[in-house]
């Protein structure tokens, strides 16, 4: 194998690529529904429309993958507006659609290939044109978001589409290792990736709590360290060709040499103190670690990373090499002779000499080596990749060692940050920012990382979706489309496609609160559902009395509902609109029509409540929502009765709102504090609370 | 094989049932969320709690079936609460709850096998007991229902239920053949069955627009007549074995001598007149129909049968045979040669003489034959079984003539009526009540049917959920359950329990509103959609402009709103309150805040409506709803106000109210403009208008 072709794309390329992000995106341009936003769009006149004799042609190369894409964009299609279609593409060079692609990519998509496509849409036909498979696959998923119901009936907008992605390397990182998902909901999550043009799935296969993959080799690895919840070596082959199907990489992961005491519970002569182990069921960082100064390590290392690159085609071989605390090497007196006698100085140093050897070996197996920040020291090869959970500083300074990086950091949607967050976060801003154009280059793209403590098949989808296509679309777009409320309102059509496409976020969610609800009716509960997010960053493990563990049940009100609210964005966007002096009377009817139905809600919720242990600690949270809508109705009448409140109620107010706004009830923020602290000062004549109320706190690892 | 094994239950057996149904069931217990409703439940005190160490062992015989249905049973009581729990069943005789199980069932359920189970549970663990694993798979599903947040947790109430079915055929149909169900559709609805306790799968695999199933001695049948939407003989092998599982007995249908051109798409000299011919689009009764009079028909339905009859293992074997009209044969000279050279006298007496050279082939291949009430002719043996669409007097009929028989009269669910008109329906009422013991023995129970001109995967669950719940119930439980609020309620757990086991009624709907509002907001749809149904009957048919066929898409408002609409009925719950002059200022207020949302809905809508060339319809019914409701609005405040409306506005609001329940608008019935014109008419102290303002009609077939 040819490591080389697997290096980033030609400069030719990029050179295109820094010219036609130059062009403005569609500003002025009449919303699509389009995640993520291409890079440019002419729109026509007229429309194509959606009957039953649409068809799909080519008149390029057509190998059996583009056509099984074809094929499903035809029962997507069909799906998506209920006419009944032939599936079958064409033979031949006719069709509604014609694609026309130069030709075949590689068997196995790999980092660097061309993405770009044109999609031309006239009220007579469309044609699509890519030079690679991979292209004209983006485009067939443009073109399904582009279909939308019309006067005449369902139709695509006449226009011209030329896009290709801004990033070669746009993925998602899912933890399978802390708590397991089955195979279907890695599958739908492809399906939503592909939708939303994401080329890269990083399965964090194994860690403290888990051990996923079927090793032949070393069954014990599967046997002991999984519970029976791993994947065989067919599920993975099956995953990967489903994967290349939509155009998506598999990069396996595999963390080394801490986090890894699932590897122990079957192999314990590879820790660096002696056992039993058992598979580890409590988060955070361990002390177990491999044994870095032993040949035995690296021989078990060499057959068994000779068997998973076998398995798995891709490239790159994720080895993630975060965390290790040392503890276990500083203990061990061998270890510290070894250290000793080979002048190595540290355990960070330890740590090197072991990615070092680690390196050679991937090498050995025609794989590169990509890993957590932790990995990079100046005697590594330039062929490594860095993934930063640490930020665009430290993949800046990769890049001024030549090294290749990824962004993560900013991206962790198990943080439970809003979109916006998300969004505005960009890989080369920061200290990436002043690099020169070939140590850019370098940075290849990010990865969105779903982290598992709080994850089960049930709420995944929801932590997932729909806040992943804002990386997905600020991964692909050019660096200027930064419209946020245009971004929300794509992002709100995402939700319901996703759903279209398999995905359970929506379904899920109510289906969580009749669990909760038993036999009663989810009305009131789902009122206060829509209006909480779970607390961000790392405080659920703060505020929890017990801590929580992988058997933990995830079966709370925090569990349930979405990461972020809907309801609450949209409520404080109609506050900012008050705030403003902005406020007709149907926008104060509107937030009078919310404020009265979470007034009277506490009442009608509380007897649920009382029903069943897992709701009770929300009581407080429903009682506050009701308090602060009260206080909110009082501010809106001071407001549109021109007559300013007693200092007295103002300060009272404040202060309630103050304790409504902190965390510590059942997990959950209420979000609708905030625009009602702001409705009371306004109404008060103050100063509006500082903007960044919500404080953004700089990501952990996590893991 | 010996055909009596599949005769009816011992009479010992019936006496047992006759007893225990005599038993009073729980009228004044507190309501469980069961369905159907058990034969005998006495409360006990305290709740048995579910918590990680829930197991299950067994004492009795333990066969591989009921080995699976636990560790179903386990799964599925891990995902009901969330909480972890081991999901194999322990191998000895201990657990938190027991089972005993006197002896295995068959390999195949048969009817007749006793289904009776009696389960115990105490605060210190459960102990459930049968004579068979039917009746043991039985009280697991009673178990999980029973299954309820409380305020120590997740807990079953003590109690000991002693249960057992009403009638042993208790089936569910659905036409597979006029449009295509994927096996996944099917296996989710057997999951759906299992809870209900329904025990009989019958699909109706042919008819005019298609074949379903892989012949390997005749592939013509389903390669020219199924589109290549057909089941392969490994797909029912795998549905039969899903669902013997599950308790369920499988009854194919082929629809014979009529409703049978999709066989002659690919054997032609089936069929009374010369081919070719096509699969047909088309509803309705066609004319072709197989020919009698030759020998090569019963020739080829002999290897038919025979390779059918290999397939499928239930001792029973449906031929269909409803609606001939005969006009082929009356067209055809050699036939009326046979015919009078044969003394037959006139077309009904040909399809006796088919239907009975029919019943000696199926009878040659050990099955027992079933068909549709036109079957019944003096000469046919008593082993037939009767399927009555017409009704319990053809039922009764039949007994009297010592013929067994089953119900579906009543029980068609694509007739798009209300539960309570299906609930209301026993196949021992009318002439069936006035039976003898013995004759009554003879009626083994009923079918739901759901035939499928108007039915997609997408709206299939809706159509059968959860209305086919109430059929459920009626073959169950005992005669004198008849409590309707009872079974409203009940219906409404199952509604949600039937989606937590993978039925889409209640997702499919929010995504089918999504398609219909493009990128708008869903939610003033949704009020509308709320509020309507399908209209009922056939009358979908006699309102289209153009006729439907089996490739019209099935995306219209009709196609997306359930049967039954929720709201109707409630709203019109509240109103015969104020009827009965029972309203409180609360239950007015209530109405009022429906009323108001429902007068502002057109103004919302329009604009939506007016994007979407299939919303267009629904404009006039939208329209009607906001003028209903402005309406109740005034006659509310005539009540509240004390004083009555001048003659001029209840005589125009009444024509307007009239005219808004006609149906006629995107075939669609606006289901409050009846309690509203209640509340004109009480507000004008008017009687109410006439309680069977819900036209039954009676069924027709339909097929």
């Amino acid at each position: 194998m040819n490591l080389e072709i697997s290096f980033p794309m030609p400069k030719s390329l990029l050179v295109l690529i820094l010219l036609l992000s130059s062009i403005s995106p569609l500003a002025a341009q009449p919303q699509l529904d389009l995640m993520p936003l291409p890079q440019n769009v002419q729109l026509g006149s007229g429309q194509l429309l959606i009957n039953q004799s649409f068809s799909v042609g080519f008149t390029g190369d057509k190998d059996a993958r583009l056509q099984a894409a074809a094929g499903r964009f035809l029962q997507h299609l069909s799906r998506q507006t209920a006419i009944p279609l032939d599936t079958r593409p064409s033979d031949g060079a006719n069709g509604t659609l014609v694609i026309a692609v130069e030709h075949a990519s590689k068997q196995y998509p790999e980092l660097g290939e061309d993405e770009a496509y044109e999609l031309q849409v006239s009220p007579s036909g469309a044609r699509l044109t890519a030079p690679t498979t991979l292209g004209a696959m983006h485009g067939l998923e443009t073109f399904l978001q582009l279909v939308q119901p019309s006067p005449a009936g369902f139709a695509v907008p006449a226009l011209v589409i030329k896009d290709q992605p801004r990033f070669p390397w746009r993925g998602l990182m899912l933890d399978v290792a802390r708590r397991f998902e089955p195979i279907s909901a890695i599958k739908r999550t492809l399906d939503g990736m592909e939708a939303l043009k994401f080329n890269v799935l990083h399965l964090h296969f194994s860690d403290d709590q888990g051990f996923r993959v079927e090793s032949k080799n070393f069954p014990k690895l599967q046997e002991k360290g999984s519970d029976g919840l791993y994947y065989t070596q067919d599920d993975i082959r099956d995953l990967i060709a489903y994967a290349a199907d939509r155009g998506i990489r598999v990069i396996p992961e595999f963390d080394m040499p801490g986090h890894s005491i699932s590897w122990f519970a079957g192999y314990p002569d590879l820790a660096s103190a002696p056992g039993p182990y058992r598979i580890e069921r409590t988060w955070g960082i361990h002390n177990p670690a491999m044994d870095p100064t032993r040949e035995s390590t690296y021989k078990f290392l060499d057959k068994f990373v000779d068997e998973m690159a076998g398995l798995f085609p891709d490239h790159y071989f994720h080895i993630g090499g975060d965390e290790v605390n040392g503890k276990q090497w500083d203990a061990n007196p061998k270890i510290q002779e070894f250290m000793h006698s080979h002048a190595i100085k540290n355990d960070q140093d330890l740590q090197a000499y072991f990615n070092s050897r680690l390196e050679k070996i991937v090498s050995k197996h025609h794989k590169l080596m990509i890993g957590w920040d932790e990995i990079l020291r100046p005697d590594m090869p330039q062929t490594i990749v860095i993934q930063s959970w640490r930020g665009q500083a430290s993949l800046a300074q990769a890049a001024k060692q030549g090294y290749r990086g990824l962004l993560s950091s900013g991206y962790y949607l198990d943080l439970m940050w809003p979109a916006v967050m998300h969004y505005n976060v960009d890989p080369l801003s920061g200290d990436a920012a002043n690099l020169t154009p070939e140590q850019k280059q370098l940075i290849l793209g990010g990865e969105a990382c779903l982290w598992s403590e709080y994850v089960s098949p049930e709420n995944f989808d929801s932590r997932l979706w729909p806040r992943a296509a804002a990386v997905a679309e600020r991964l692909w777009s050019a660096q200027n489309v930064r419209d946020v409320n245009s971004m929300y309102q794509r992002l709100e059509a995402m939700r319901t496609w996703l759903e279209w496409l398999g995905n359970t976020h929506v379904s899920s969610y109510y289906l969580m609160l009749h669990r909760l609800a038993g036999e009663e009716n989810i009305g009131p509960l789902k009122v206060l559902g829509d209006v909480v997010e779970p607390v961000k960053d790392y405080t659920r493990e703060d505020l929890a009395s017990t801590p929580a563990t992988s058997l933990t049940p995830l079966n709370r009100l925090v569990d349930a509902v979405p990461p972020e609210s809907e309801k609450g964005r949209q409520f404080a966007d109609m506050v900012q609109q008050v705030v403003a002096g902005k406020a007709t009377p149907a926008l104060y009817a509107q937030i009078r029509a919310e404020l009265t139905l979470w007034r009277a809600n506490d009442s009608r919720l509380q007897p649920l409540l009382q029903h069943s242990l897992l709701l009770k600690e929300v009581a407080p949270l429903s009682h506050n929502l009701s308090a602060c809508a009260a206080t909110g109705l009082q501010a809106i009448d001071y407001l549109t009765g021109g007559q300013r409140p007693p200092e007295s109620w103002t300060t009272q107010q404040l202060s309630m709102l103050q304790q409504a706004m902190k965390p510590g009830h059942a997990q959950l923020l209420l979000m609708v504090a905030a625009p009602i602290e702001s409705l009371v000062r306004a109404s008060a004549g103050l100063h509006p609370a500082s903007a960044a109320r919500r404080r953004r706190s700089s990501a952990r690892s996590g893991k």
